[in-house]
């Protein structure tokens, strides 16, 4: 099974950026920062010193899986551990977030379940739930379902200010734990688990005892605890959020021309979900790097002779951090040595 | 035909509102300005002297009959029309905007278009289009439309801010003329069409030549170029933005307790499409003030001495404008002589 026929066309999605992007650059006024790979807008705030930093999120397909599980308020948390990582990668701290949910007919209680676990999660990463909109339309959404899309703002000093460029060779990268999928790659893992008719309540295969279905529905993490405190006292030359596109993908959002990530699979292990995924969906391993997380939720590149201390920190923290590369001279890109 | 049986429950909405309004207090630290009635989100940004003002929402239904005419650009626009707007009347100028684009399966033609009308539009109100997502998900969404929502972020010095609360027994309620429906009203308005059998490309009744498709697709007026100058020269107690819920709905929101408006509904011509729309849809006029803006974009609340000023001022910026109404003392609300 291919990513693509789970219904997201990566490249087909990716063809269309390109054309997105010459339509919005004449918007772009002297105060926005260029990040072609960034993960989110960054521009200058008026009367200096600070930088507005903004993502916007859908959760997807995940929503399917938690409103069958009637567990809607955590898949709506975890678009705020989304965007709020977003931010993070540039070294913004989440500030307010705003949402958007609609319904064929808005379900009060969905509603309701939704902005509950938006507001605890934003409650968690320190940022306001400052506004939403709801919407009522039949004759746009299929019915039962519901769709959630929102707005992360946050706020970084100038000087502080996460861009890339910094990535040298050399540089060692660190791997932290996921959860689980977090939000990217549902499409196709619901399709999975359909045509495997794994039941959602029985134990995942390898997972010791934990089902399928909570295996599914972890939550995404939010890496803000570890990672905050560490941008305060460590150098970090870069850093990634690993979403839809997978570890290769993202990380190489964040690398400069010149540049490559060699990366070794073997560095961590990978959790049973996404072996079982991969075993009963069949699908070829070049797709599953970047349809899913494998295990690895988000990436700090730092230079070679601190990465003992910045693992050391985010242990501490909390965090399961693998050395899982460098960073080598060559083509931008990442490349894959198992 | 009642509003609610043309698909959006007002009154079910708003008990809502109350349910989610106390689920987000939670998170909002001394920074959120306490602004139950507000048309955006404000609080303070860090460092001081300028306030964070944020809106999301959606374009609803006015899409439907854009992708039909192939106008999908002018619909985009008009969200970002409504999200400044929103913004303005708080006294907050534009600083960027962020889209949720979503389909059943993205329509590149249809995204970029998209794209093109908000990229226009956020260059006309100043803002940078400073991200989007865009998600394909066939189990949300019906085949061949498309839901587009959008932030909008601002940004307003301390002490130029409109909270409300500056309103006083006497001022004057002046009235802009708006261009159509903006985007309010359209789930009610093509029920109407639709059984009226009245053809799109056929001349609105009483509309001078003009089309019922073209007059239902007016762009959403942006009110920012007279509202903007007038706001550094003169006193302005309150503005409002009339959107769902009408003028009434929307004026209410900005007056303090104790005070109610005025309103004299024979103060200005009601333009052909609203008169066209109340009778082909024997809609009974308390719900259509209610789904409407009737002719009325945009509501000025300013002291009575000044009046005169501020709508010569208006005038000469090119806004219609009449003095439609006073606030005077007793329980808050809005109430209409006819």
């Amino acid at each position: 099974m291919r990513y693509r026929e789970a219904g997201v066309d990566i490249e087909r999605a990716s063809a269309l950026k390109d054309a997105l992007v010459r339509a919005v650059a004449a918007t772009h006024g002297p105060a926005v920062r260029p990040l072609p790979g960034g993960f989110a807008g960054v521009m200058e705030w008026p009367g200096g010193g600070r930088l507005l930093a903004a993502t916007m999120d859908g959760v997807g397909t995940k929503l399917h899986l938690a409103l069958a599980a009637g567990r809607v308020a955590d898949a709506a948390a975890d678009l705020v551990y989304h965007g709020a990582n977003d931010l993070l990668v540039h070294g913004a701290r989440p500030l307010a977030f705003l949402d958007y949910i609609a319904q064929s007919r808005l379900d009060p209680a969905v509603v309701l379940a939704i902005v509950e676990g938006l507001s605890r999660a934003c409650f968690e990463v320190g940022a306001a739930l400052l506004g939403g909109e709801t919407a009522e339309m039949p004759d746009t959404y299929l019915p039962g379902v519901v769709d959630v899309a929102g707005c992360m703002l946050g706020c970084v000093k100038g000087d502080s200010v996460l861009e890339g460029g910094a990535v040298r060779a050399g540089d060692v990268v660190l791997g932290l734990g996921s959860s689980g999928l977090h939000t990217n790659g549902y499409s196709l893992a619901r399709r999975v688990v359909a045509e495997s008719g794994q039941p959602l309540d029985r134990p995942l295969p390898g997972g010791g005892g934990e089902s399928l279905g909570d295996a599914l529905l972890q939550p995404h993490r939010w890496y803000g605890r570890a990672i905050q405190p560490l941008l305060e006292t460590e150098e970090v030359h870069a850093m990634a959020h690993v979403t839809g596109g997978g570890l290769g993908g993202n990380l190489r959002r964040v690398l400069p021309e010149g540049l490559r990530a060699r990366l070794r699979a073997s560095a961590w292990p990978r959790p049973a979900l996404f072996g079982w995924l991969i075993r009963a969906g069949e699908i070829p391993e070049a797709d599953a790097r970047e349809a899913f997380n494998l295990g690895i939720g988000w990436v700090v590149v730092c230079p070679s002779e601190t990465a003992e201390i910045v693992g050391t920190k985010l242990r501490a923290a909390g965090e399961t951090v693998w050395e899982i590369g460098s960073v080598i001279a060559g083509e931008r890109g990442v490349e894959w040595d198992t």
